[in-house]
């Protein structure tokens, strides 16, 4: 089964989003699409008056910005995604961690920074892997929000790529998952300014090579580290490249983007 | 089984909301909670600058007004009473009617008024019943927003009245269905200045003789038209009350609101 995650820079992209939705519909098999929406959020935020509080790349959720992720990611973002995917005759359900009690997560212990409303997910065992297995078993696809809630009454704000992987754990004790995270990019470069250095394969050693020669861009450290952590958690394939290869994994060709796998 | 509406004046405020929510948690047997939040997301659009328009008490809805509904119903109402019954012990799912094709709709025909992204359900064959039996079966709660979709990519704007007449008539060829309108009066009046002159039993024949003699207030005259027409498609029973005479739906005893049925 696929679990699919999807960026702002194909939300943000009406073209871009239509083609990837179609695609995605017709992606074979048991899937799942968790998507972000921060620049969606930011941008009607400034319009409300709240302007975002990035620290080290990661929002600052004050209530009033809870409540904006809530309406964004779970509403307005969330919801057309399901209604467009409908229209291409995948069944989608849109969800956020709260609902069927589906992610349970902490709200983030205040150390240096206090981020506010944001939760950690202390683990695979925090997902209610037989709501999932049931709506998979319908053929219904999940559709994901990155908000998660703290089983006490509040909504949590949760990086939507923590929530792929985690997602993709819970599920490989029951099904072989493979991850892909969907970018601008058509992968992990070598070389960040030449589209075409594409690093086709990479395991752990090539990994540590790799962080050792300064070769990896900071901002895909964070990607490539959860995307490890879900391989050796049961995860059976990694996959980073752009939206628009998505239809390559309906077919028994090499994947034209980024592939980690443990060996 | 229940159908709960709670509107707008419960959700306005939080103490009233903890009790209803305390309350609903704790309500026997299988049950649906439909709402509504229109003073919400009037208040949440005149920061956005997207003025309310109503006409004959009805929004109507531009793409703008579409955003803003989709947001604030399906994302921030929804996701909070959702993660607020999760702290309650029920286990509620929060959804919308494009989520797994839930109620399907059509955008309203344009006659003297342009509703925009209105939308109107031909009937209770547009719910997805299995569905909702699945969620039921496992004991999963279904919060409903007032929203559904026309299966062509667009989610539209519905009454939520009308989505909750609409639950209890394609529900009612499985179970038992009570509906509940609960609202901000104990139930039908008799004299609309006078709190405790509740009729308590309304069927048809009383309810054509309350209209001729003008007794009912215009702005009931919708909800009780929903509530007839719910009855004479199978729903047992249909009640009008407070918020806080929702256990009274547990025990043996005589609804302190109006109840309507056929006879």
């Amino acid at each position: 089964m696929f679990i699919i995650k999807i960026g702002g820079n194909i939300l943000d992209s009406p073209g871009r989003l239509r083609t990837f939705l179609v695609d995605f519909a017709q992606l074979h098999g048991p899937k799942v699409l968790v998507h972000g929406g921060g620049k969606i959020a930011s941008s009607i935020g400034l319009k409300l008056g709240i302007e975002p509080v990035m620290v080290n790349g990661r929002r600052v959720t004050d209530a009033g910005s809870l409540d904006l992720v809530t309406m964004v990611y779970g509403g307005l973002i969330n919801k057309k995604l399901v209604a467009q995917l409908q229209k291409y005759q995948c069944s989608a359900i849109g969800l956020t961690g709260a609902d069927a009690n589906l992610i349970k997560a902490t709200k983030r212990e205040i150390k240096e920074v206090d981020y506010g409303f944001a939760g950690d997910i202390a683990g695979s065992e925090d997902v209610n892997v037989v709501f999932l297995q049931s709506l998979l078993q319908q053929g219904i696809t999940p559709v994901i929000a990155p908000l998660t809630h703290d089983g006490n009454g509040s909504m949590l704000n949760t990086n939507a790529d923590t929530i792929a992987s985690v997602l993709a754990i819970a599920l490989s004790k029951s099904f072989d998952v493979k991850l892909m995270y969907c970018f601008e990019k058509r992968g992990v470069l070598a070389n960040t300014d030449d589209d075409k250095s594409v690093i086709h394969h990479i395991t752990p050693s090539i990994y540590e090579e790799l962080k050792e020669k300064n070769v990896v861009n900071s901002g895909m450290l964070p990607k490539l580290d959860n995307a490890f952590s879900a391989l050796n958690q049961g995860v059976k394939e990694v996959l980073i490249g752009e939206a628009n290869t998505l239809l390559d994994l309906n077919k028994q060709v090499n994947f034209s983007g980024t592939t980690l796998s443990l060996k």
